[in-house]
């Protein structure tokens, strides 16, 4: 650990927690592993980062994370294969998308090499959280924290960017019935959608107890100007399969660049299976439902992997979607998580070993 | 103190801190009351209020505010008159939006006795904090945050529903110069816009730092659909002099439904002013800003009160406001604070005393 204890301060816990944890019966984001990062800007500097056991810390109520939202957050998974290896799934791209977030929120952006010594050193001291296993990992969740006392409507001045990790199954076990948005909405254009901004899941929330009170788990939302188009769903980048055809909607200001988006697409494309990135609207999701082409609908995310939609209700009226043979989203699904695994060649460099010795 | 203990269970500081607080040179939001009421939201219900000294309290990492912006606010402000009695003002109207607030955010309302008898409370044991004078106020934040730990993306189960307070003099000192959003955008239809959600104000300090950076304190918002209709300013909202009519947009699910925004409607009609509640264009502003008929914009809001706006730009092109003689928004000003203060009669019953024994 010659390397990163130059650039990290390290307490580790006295005693493990980890034998007071059931990983047969995991509850999503109850249980934590031992060790968590803390690092806080002030006086305009991100200050040495600290690897602290996991616990709780001590805010004033006038904390500006409170009262004005301005917070992001990533989501990471970390596999271990069956010699016991650790894998990260493309890193970089959840350490890019951070700052992106954090450029929009008004939060200064984080050195790269404090962020990949504190991922590496929290997985080396937390290895045997990372539980081998289909669909078992451990997710990694950085986020970003405006600290400073005050209760001005104005930037902080101070923040705490953080590490948390705990053990994960699959999040989504049973498929999923959605519904798509005609009057709420997720994002405006020239709005923060496309950032992990904290605000953008608890608006969610209301409208999705609606959503579950009609028998729907997720919320398809669509364009917030004419309710015409598909976009994402709030924790799920979207894929649409009409006949043998793979669409997405195209990123923008509104929708997620999601990472398992891209490696799906790149994915289906090295599978030969043809992928448009393109604007698709409610209406021709209606009709390909009505004629019989649609034959899928997938969601893909970090948390969810990929989720498969059963059917989709839309201005009254429900959807039921095929069982088909052999469908995409679990060929996908397979091919995601045998590189994630460490159990197929991966063509695309995205797998990144985490060096336990 | 009978009725509220049955309410509250309360504990006071030892010592006050006031005599730490320079009253002259106030950095608003930096110093608070002695005191601050935390009731806790467990097991389905808002459990007994407790009134106890400003200070840091405990949350663990995973608390979900910190993870999805699971938060709502409010502002008032208590007032003291030359007799020493404490006034708030339409506090029934902040209770009322709380709960509006809450209801968007998938957080439970909050009972109404438990709210009066803490800012009865509060007031009543921190009442050497509302300093007397124009302008100065004892301004009063509450605020639920989402306290359950998890970082699942769902509603939590727990909250913590609180009261700081913090004196204030006047938020806006000197004129301010607003710059026309025509990229960015504040909220979505069918989005939580009209709601106090703390994620509203995170999203909008980069935008603003961009327009602070030009020179504009503040940013006019604009429709996120075409950006040709003026909405708000973020903390404030807007009314727009054209020749002697005064116009304000009509409040939406984009646009906050401010108390002083509904109190100068009033106001200004009892004086005898005419009072649009109507959409109003950019283009409208900008050729009455050419034709000269633009006589005022200002902004209201319990943390501004009245801000006097000297001049826009819109489309990279500065437009100056004339300086006119005894302007509606010194007078409205005037009205409001009369009132406010107990200067004057309140004809629509605003003021709300505050019992000190």
């Amino acid at each position: 650990m010659h390397s990163t204890s130059d650039i990290l301060d390290i307490r580790q816990v006295e005693k493990s927690k980890i034998d007071q944890v059931d990983f047969d019966n995991l509850a999503f984001g109850k249980n934590y592993a031992d060790h968590m990062m803390v690092c806080d800007y002030k006086d305009g500097a991100w200050q040495k980062p600290k690897i602290l056991p996991y616990g709780p810390m001590e805010f004033e109520p006038s904390a500006k994370v409170f009262h004005y939202g301005q917070a992001v957050f990533e989501g990471m998974k970390a596999f271990k294969d069956e010699n016991n290896k650790v894998w990260l799934f493309r890193p970089e791209e959840n350490f890019n998308r951070i700052n992106i977030s954090s450029k929009r929120m008004a939060i200064p952006e984080f050195p790269k090499d404090y962020f990949f010594a504190a991922l590496e050193t929290l997985l080396k001291l937390d290895e045997k959280w990372v539980h081998p296993g289909d669909g078992n990992s451990l997710y990694i969740r950085p986020f970003v924290i405006a600290s400073e006392n005050g209760v001005s409507a104005s930037p902080s001045n101070e923040y705490k960017f953080m590490i948390i990790c705990c053990p994960a199954k699959a999040y989504y076990n049973s498929p999923v019935k959605v519904l798509v948005a005609d009057h709420y909405s997720r994002s405006a254009d020239g709005g923060v959608g496309f950032a992990k901004a904290a605000g953008n899941y608890g608006a969610q929330f209301y409208p999705t107890n609606l959503a579950n009170e009609k028998g729907y788990q997720q919320i398809i939302w669509t364009d917030s100007n004419s309710h015409k188009y598909l976009e994402e769903a709030g924790t799920m980048n979207l894929f649409f399969r009409i006949n043998d055809k793979l669409i997405t909607a195209p990123t923008s200001d509104r929708i997620l660049d999601g990472v398992t988006r891209k490696s799906i697409i790149d994915l289906a494309r090295h599978q030969g299976v043809e992928v448009e990135v393109r604007k698709i609207t409610v209406e021709e999701l209606v009709s390909a439902a009505v004629d019989g082409s649609l034959k899928e609908i997938f969601g893909t995310g970090t948390a969810a992997t990929i989720a498969f939609i059963e059917g989709f209700e839309y201005a009254d009226k429900y959807h039921d979607l095929p069982q088909i043979e052999n469908p995409y989203s679990l060929r996908f699904k397979k091919g995601l998580q045998d590189i994630q695994y460490n159990r197929a060649e991966d063509p695309f460099g995205w797998r990144y070993e985490v060096k336990l010795d």
